[in-house]
């Protein structure tokens, strides 16, 4: 390591843990409104840093918890600066609620080190991955001239455990604040604990209740059993046939925009060296897997759309037996979108679908959540991720690999659509931290790993004319 | 009604209606055992009233709720009721839950009339039809020399709302207490308010647990939709798989000893001048009837068998939105079986049908819930019936109808196997009466018909000799 920034982030790791530790310590669950004033203190954490590291940086209030919006000031860009491209970083203070907390082996918001690891609530998702960011930048700020070598805007947002509710108003608004390049986001995972990861597409999402309503009360099986259309066996009846025998979506269209996978695409995932049941399937409990014909796992899981039922409802659903015909049935109904799928598209293609089924006595009700996410997939040849390649071998020895994610990152969107701008995916967690479960944590090793990257990025993107 | 025992009933109403509502305060929720100690004070009450009528009675103790026993010491047997048949009459005292309590108008243990109406839990179902015998037999005590027509010996237990678990043990350890000719069961329907209804048919029960068990927790459905048999939506696939196109049951062998329809009973439920709408569909909000094709409402209702999810239960099922695929799925599925089929074949065949759809990573568990039922049909040509008949044509002008019913009373067929007893079931419920809902209520005329009626029915056995 001879480059002075990364020489500086080794000197100082102690110190970025400590202060890793501070911001983790502040509860800051945007989904309860008890703690409310802890997001607050949080968004404030992060303004107050980015200041210490001499950027412009306000606390933008929105219908719900602020945003952090902090940008270069023009004195503190080095020589060339203003001509490489503009990187907009975006984050998130906000976590996910912590219960059940009898499941932490250490107080969720006690944020200790064990075995090398980081716990605590938020230690990878997200404020790891946004401090990798922040120490970065004040590595940058304390070497040689001080200088950065390319303009950064900071985005840090506190809904994004809840849907990001106030996100797309804000894009709207400051649309002049957020000019960039490229948008850089760490809410992603490295392939594994020795190989960092480009994600360059991800699923999108549309999300469905659906009710069947039968008769205005609940009813006695034994009376009235065989006579009228049980909502329960009816909304059986009609979402079992929502696969097909080979496991497809039998809603009409569905299949029609996806995007077929290149063979430049399987090339790399097959450098993955990936296998379904020790990488995967195994440490959940499952020796085989499942899913639509055809496609291998990888390819199911990245680029193939799914459909999963999230939950299922009705009748009597606790210890025993009662001998009810319930008044409804219901049944939470997800789809997740390959790339070029349109949620636009789809959900009305679903709800026709469900509606076409006529059942006598019967009302259906479909209630699309709102949040649907359009899928994205990035270039493969795009610079941005040539530059992170040359940044993780700077950083890890070797280059990123190139991988897509099944979830959604709804705002990856947002910001192509509203900003016209595409999103860089360089994630430092591991599916194994714990995100969203008890004992989140993060190893330090990856948090120095993803500071060091982070640092490099801005190298290289200093290093870069933009693009006209 | 020149007959003393009838004038007599007609002359204690309010003393009569006094006693119900002191039974009915009682809260003998037998499920909740918060109210263990009230379901003895009702025991109590019931043994304190026989006894007050001059009757051996005793609380029997059980595993669980106590059963009340009372027979005739002979000297209050009437001259020839040592030939008559002898009568055992069964109820409870035990009632369902209350809940949900907001959605009653008034407390269901606070007992109120309003429009003829007797407003509480257990109203009808059944301490108020349990009432009409106690008032039956207090009336016969009460005329002439104070002697019954026959010897009637009662079984009120305290844990029919939960399987009674106990009452086979019970009828075993005292059969020579329960000899008998006849049972009388008082907990069905009449056919109409008008027109009392004896129940010579009762569909049988078994009822099962189906849960599907895949991944060893919950996951996120971004990270592994597509890749993975999800236990709900393979939950669904399968039961949805157990109706075919005719709304049968596609459990083979299923339909095999079902006990066809005679053209006698046809002409018999003729008479009845049902209309499914008006009678029984309409009331619960359904314009359209719905179930196994060719045959007719009444024919579903009583005498083929049916099927119910009576509950799903899975992953996410409160508000909103949850991306998971849940470690597990499950429903509550029952069979109402149809006369002569056995639930000793249709369990085993169900659980095998079930198991036969293997699903890659995935385990089935199917529970039987304990306390299957036999289903039972009596014959139409018993002189009990006609004997009820008669009794019906003194109380309400015109003789008892003959019905089904599709519920399912388990004693009925255990007292024909253990005390080797058929059961006559006159029952003055209707099914508005809201049993198992909130705003149960029995309308007094009924009570007061279903006093009456019992009376005369007692009448009518002291005037029959018992059969050799």
């Amino acid at each position: 390591m001879t480059k002075p920034v990364l020489r500086y982030l080794e000197s100082d790791r102690e110190n970025a843990v400590n202060r890793l530790k501070k911001f983790l310590s502040i509860p800051s669950v945007s989904a309860d409104s008890k703690h409310r004033g802890d997001c607050r203190t949080a968004a404030q954490y992060v303004v107050d840093t980015l200041k210490e590291c001499g950027l412009d940086c306000e606390l933008v209030e929105t219908d719900g918890h602020p945003i952090v919006l902090a940008t270069t000031p023009d004195e503190l860009l080095d020589d060339g600066a203003a001509d490489a491209p503009a990187m907009l970083f975006y984050g998130h203070y906000d976590v996910q609620p912590p219960d059940p907390l009898e499941k932490w082996e250490t107080p969720p918001f006690e944020p200790t080190v064990r075995d090398g690891n980081l716990y605590a609530r938020g230690a990878t998702d997200d404020k790891g991955q946004v401090s990798c960011f922040l120490e970065a930048v004040r590595a940058w700020r304390n070497i040689d001239n001080g200088k950065l070598p390319c303009r950064v805007t900071i985005l840090i947002e506190g809904e994004e455990e809840v849907g990001s509710a106030n996100l797309n108003t804000f894009l709207d608004s400051n649309q002049d604040k957020l000019t960039a390049d490229v948008v850089l986001i760490c809410d992603t995972s490295m392939w594994n604990p020795q190989t960092i990861a480009i994600t360059y597409g991800l699923r999108g999402l549309i999300y469905f209740e659906v009710k069947l309503h039968g008769p205005n009360r609940d009813l006695h099986s034994g009376v009235y059993g065989g006579i009228l259309a049980n909502p329960t066996n009816e909304l059986v009846k009609v979402l079992g046939g929502l696969f097909d025998e080979n496991h497809q979506v039998t809603v009409p269209g569905f299949y029609d925009d996806v995007l077929p996978i290149t063979d430049e695409e399987r090339a790399h995932w097959a450098k993955l060296n990936f296998d379904e049941i020790r990488d995967c399937l195994g440490p959940i409990g499952i020796d085989e897997g499942f899913g639509e014909a055809g496609f291998e796992t990888l390819a199911r899981r990245w680029a193939r759309p799914s459909c999963d039922i999230n939950g299922l409802f009705g009748g009597y659903m606790a210890e025993g037996a009662k001998t009810v015909i319930p008044s409804f049935a219901g049944a939470k109904v997800s789809f997740r979108l390959a790339a070029n799928q349109d949620p636009r598209k789809i959900g009305p293609a679903f709800r026709e679908w469900v509606e076409s089924h006529k059942i006598p006595g019967c009302r259906w009700e479909v209630t699309e959540f709102k949040g649907h996410a359009d899928p994205v997939v990035l270039p493969i040849d795009s610079p941005y991720i040539s530059a992170a390649q040359r940044a993780s071998t700077t950083t890890s020895g070797k280059p990123a690999v190139l991988m897509r994610e099944g979830a959604t990152i709804p705002v990856v969107s947002d910001f192509k659509t509203q900003l016209g701008v595409e999103s860089l995916l360089l994630g430092f967690g591991l599916n194994s931290d714990n995100l969203h479960s008890p004992n989140e944590h993060f190893a330090l090793d990856r948090f120095y790993l993803g500071a060091e990257t982070t640092a490099m990025f801005i190298e290289e993107l200093g290093l870069m004319k933009k693009r006209s």
